[in-house]
């Protein structure tokens, strides 16, 4: 991700489209607090009673952690003001908020630092690693939060990197639609190892009754085969037979194609809720599925095609070098133009599950 | 500071004589965790018994801040083993450290993090801001440590810079040697001020018992006043008159040196000494000062300059713009030529206080 503050970083301006997402879940976040919420978590600690600490896991550079992580602050505020019925002066002294921003170690640290809003009301540290392992200590959260982080997966299945492996091996495309079912099924397999990994550590880093809330972007059960509906996955499929068509024009050999796969996953929903269902630490509080379309309008062509390269240019160049990326960019644009309902919210499906988990005693 | 890789990032190549000061300090922190390091401080933590909270502050971008906080977590294994009398691999399961770095937002903590051992056996934080203020909840930290930063003032002394205030205003020179008296008290309060905020604010983040181990650069009290001995701040004042002499020559203007002053203080140890035992919240368990002639030789003038060179440049661009700072640094190495006594430990009195302290319960 390029998450600078250069002419190219994208991100901070362009994130209007996870960033409605999360105003939408503003409700969800503060129902979950006021409903789940455990003080009793925080007044366990013998040398401070009053600090709560929270993590946002997957945070990159702003500006989307900094209005969840004020959202859950002021959550657990108005919580712990109705729990103690201290008057607001008092618990506004006495309440200590410890934050972890953490991202990757490429993250750009540097920005998010610069960007922490100077009259926060709390105590920020950076964290970097990789969240599909132990981040932070035993027992030492309170509130973990992660949002549009957890359908990115730890790395490309393998099985579709392998030429001899010929019904899995993805020849010619980048993503799995369009692919033998045993390429969707490696991706699966992947997206399921990863999220079992991080609810594992997490279950060891999070206090009794403590929360994790996650936003995954997730695809429907069922895809509609008809004009109405298009799988988020498509996305990719434009940008792969972008890239095909370069290969026969001779800018790149076929084979870099061939060994280039997104580590992208939009699990249908069932797949999440299996999961989580499954992991004997964590009870399911609240699983609920927002559909984008009510928070966003049909956007312009480069504001669309803005918001992928902002998250895919690094893992492109890292495998293409930089040379071909403007015009990849250019053909992906000329797609997207050929096929305009896929940036129709209505009918792009990504969909965004809410999972309120709650750490068992 | 120039934190970043780059062919002028001389620092962690350069941080030998930083270095071999904390080798010589190994000794210290061995002994004062073996002698003062409080087992019960831990346990009293309700959900985590075995976590110990370690913060560096003033941590740059390593190396040397790894070091340090290698041998702060062995030493208090150590001690837990002997505390604990459990077989040794039972110990390594359990305990847990979790280590702060933290630096001013400016740091180039992209690099820092880059840098943190993949074999280390903490989980790793950054925490950007001032030291001089809250950096961290309440009673959180079981352990504090600070190398070479507190030499370094939050500010350059108001009165210095106010050219009303004939006697106190530090006209044609960058600090405070050869100046009129008004000038070094100036520097001298800001430090106080700067070292009191600076045990205030750690008063309130470390838990009872809990220790505080600094190591400050200062000057001896007394220096005899022959060529035997030479005051660390004459550095500058080379480095102040080679800035006058470009400004004789019109390459600046003299008003732009006026306005110009390091923010850095060599106090005398005496000055560290009366600040620290004046703290109502800390016992001072120790006090060591560390003569550097032990533990450098003369080292070549382009080391020697480069060290400083490192320190300053970012401040002299800030000031002067980066056109000037080749020249001056070919200037000032013109001068060190002239004084190479300058460059021998043995006569360039730079000592480095060790501070033990222990918060009072």
């Amino acid at each position: 991700m390029n998450g600078g503050e250069g002419p190219r970083s994208f991100y901070a301006q362009n994130s209007s489209l996870q960033r409605s997402a999360f105003e939408a879940q503003k409700r969800l976040i503060d129902e979950a607090i006021a409903n789940n919420f455990d003080y009793t978590t925080i007044t366990t600690s013998a040398s401070n009673k009053n600090l709560i600490t929270i993590a946002d896991l997957g945070c990159s550079t702003g500006p989307n952690t900094f209005i969840a992580i004020h959202t859950i602050t002021q959550a657990i505020k108005n919580h712990y003001y109705h729990h103690t019925h201290e008057p607001l002066s008092d618990h506004h002294q006495n309440l200590e908020f410890q934050v972890f921003f953490s991202d990757q170690v490429s993250n750009d640290f540097n920005t998010l630092f610069k960007n922490i809003p100077s009259n926060r009301s709390y105590f920020a540290c950076g964290v970097p690693g990789n969240f599909r392992g132990r981040l932070f200590p035993k027992q030492s959260l309170h509130f973990v939060h992660s949002a549009s982080a957890l359908h990115w997966l730890s790395r490309v299945p393998k099985d579709i990197m392998d030429g001899s492996n010929c019904r899995a091996w993805n020849k010619g495309r980048i993503h799995h639609t369009d692919a033998p079912k045993e390429v969707g099924e490696a991706y699966e397999a992947q997206f399921k190892e990863d999220l079992v990994n991080f609810l594992n550590a997490r279950a060891e880093e999070v206090v009794g009754n403590g929360l994790v809330a996650l936003q995954i972007p997730t695809s429907p059960d069922v895809i509609v085969a008809d004009d109405e509906e298009i799988h988020p996955a498509r996305v990719f499929e434009l940008l792969g037979s972008s890239l095909m068509d370069m290969a026969r024009l001779g800018i790149m050999k076929e084979e870099k194609v061939d060994s280039f796969n997104l580590p992208i996953f939009y699990s249908p929903i069932k797949g999440v809720k299996a999961i989580v269902e499954e992991n004997e630490y964590f009870s399911v509080e609240k699983m609920e599925a927002l559909n984008l379309e009510n928070f966003y309008s049909v956007p312009n062509v480069y504001t669309f095609v803005s918001l992928f390269r902002v998250v895919m240019e690094d893992l492109i160049k890292k495998h293409f070098g930089g040379a071909i990326v403007d015009e990849l960019f250019d053909r992906f644009t000329q797609k997207v133009l050929e096929f305009p309902d896929i940036m129709n919210p209505k009918k792009l499906k990504i969909v965004m599950l809410f999972v309120l988990l709650k750490r068992k005693m």
